[in-house]
């Protein structure tokens, strides 16, 4: 089968053997953004048809591309739930070729009645119950927009989405802090700084100034500006995370490259036991909603 | 004399009497970032050359104006500082027509070592200092980045900078927050559940993300979101300042009116008493100054 995960920026496609290993893959920038109005069909197809032609007949869908602006809305599932509420409700699409379906996104409320919403990750989640079981787990999926799922009796109990990664790239885009900064390579100790400053006093509001008063008064170097931020931003998301309660057991973590080795660091820093889970669990997760899902006969 | 409070976006003059009282003023949305290299004498020479041609010959400037980016860079003196302190570290400015000194801005250092500074809000603060004496009280000057001092024995003990509006105002323009928002009136109501908001579990950056999860489920209208968003961002503010400890009296408030509405709708919210104080202190704090400033016979 063809597992797909489509989101906003990126499409990665991941073709699969009966027992769920990857036996080809392809990755491109051309996220849900870069689709022309009805051209969802024509992308897929010229995508995936070298893997058709082979005889695939199985297409599965996960990410935005279930979302409003996406191909077609599949209806948010509410927590908890877990690989057979998710696989019951996938949402069949029309395309020519291949039956193809969509994963929905999860939502769920936090103790303040907020909602909050995830599409794409919830398929990662799929991938990483499998290993788990129905032991309780804390899982990070650092992104954008940063999933913190509990997983609990083989199913998403909840999860809390933090604004990180989109609060960095508006402020070093437009703020005054990053007309202060300059290019350069990533900086550990700087990255390390920002930890530690997250766990002082003053709130993020306050250390966000103090970010432009370091580079003032020459205590922090422009190049070193963007690592510092990084790093004062992913402790404050995991100091609030853990201000909920403290992990029983190491934190799941699975996300790409940069963005993981960051948040190892961070829990490094904070004394926490982490897991890294492979960046293509969703290639797992979409292999193990397929089993369950009523294909038509080819 | 002349009093002028120069900062970043706007330039607002004083004519004072002898007494401080205002006898004329002018306000401009001529701030420092609209002159150009070497036009500070000429733009000034514009502004208030009817009131030098009426017989004033003394000039006092605070603000932007004495920064890197300004007319000349005033050093910032630190903390704790008060009126004698600032009055004899003001510095020359070299104008035809009349004797012109610069105000410094202030520096100061909070629990985790980090600097902080500030320019313009150290005059108005001498300004409210005449009023209040020797007596520790707190004051709160909202703005693109809002100023929280600590008073005591009739000096400005310290400070801390809160990056609050510019982060709203980066949101609001260029993150996803501000796609989700349309114009419309402020709403109390939504402002209000901002900031109950802000003292639920999460974190700032969880409650920035629920701002767009909320949209997405239809429980806030776009046209709220904006209000919301102040609301949430405020009362952040306000939590992370009181975290370091309650306010001995009220709380003392000087901003623009629409801000201060906001900041005082704020501390009702949270049981938090309060006192506003006229926007143009600045004025005084300038004439304070001023009175014990040697300046040069004409």
């Amino acid at each position: 089968m063809i597992g797909i995960d489509w989101g906003t920026t990126a499409f990665r496609a991941y073709r699969l053997d009966d027992r769920g290993a990857v036996l080809d893959s392809l990755d491109r920038q051309a996220g849900i953004l870069a689709i022309p109005p009805g051209g969802f069909p024509a992308a897929l197809g010229e995508a995936i048809g070298p893997w058709l032609a082979a005889g695939e007949t199985r297409v599965l869908l996960c990410g935005m591309v279930g979302s409003r602006q996406g191909w077609q809305e599949a209806p948010y599932l509410p927590c908890p739930a877990g690989p057979a509420e998710i696989a019951a409700a996938v949402v069949p699409l029309a395309f020519e070729g291949a039956a193809c379906f969509l994963v929905p996104g999860l939502s769920a409320r936090d103790a303040g009645g907020v909602p909050d919403v995830m599409r794409g990750e919830e398929t990662k989640l799929v991938g990483l119950l499998a290993d788990l079981g129905t032991a309780e787990a804390l899982a990070c999926l650092p992104g954008t927009h940063s999933k913190w799922a509990r997983l609990a009796a083989g199913r998403v109990a909840g999860f809390a989405t933090q604004f990180t990664g989109e609060t960095r790239a508006v402020l070093l885009q437009h703020s005054i802090l990053g007309r202060l900064a300059e290019p350069g390579p990533v900086s550990e100790a700087a990255f390390r700084r920002g930890l530690r400053r997250s766990r002082e006093a003053g709130g993020l509001l306050h250390h966000l100034f103090g970010t432009r008063a370091l580079g003032l008064m020459g205590d922090l170097a422009a190049t070193e500006t963007a690592s510092y931020l990084s790093g004062l931003l992913i402790g404050h998301e995991v100091q609030a995370v853990l201000a909920e309660g403290a992990p029983t057991g190491p934190i799941h973590l699975a996300g790409s490259e940069t963005l993981a080795q960051a948040y190892a660091m961070a829990f490094n820093e904070f004394g926490l036991a982490h897991r890294r889970q492979p960046d293509d669990i969703v290639a797992r997760g979409l292999a193990l909603i397929a089993e369950t899902i009523p294909w038509p006969r080819p």
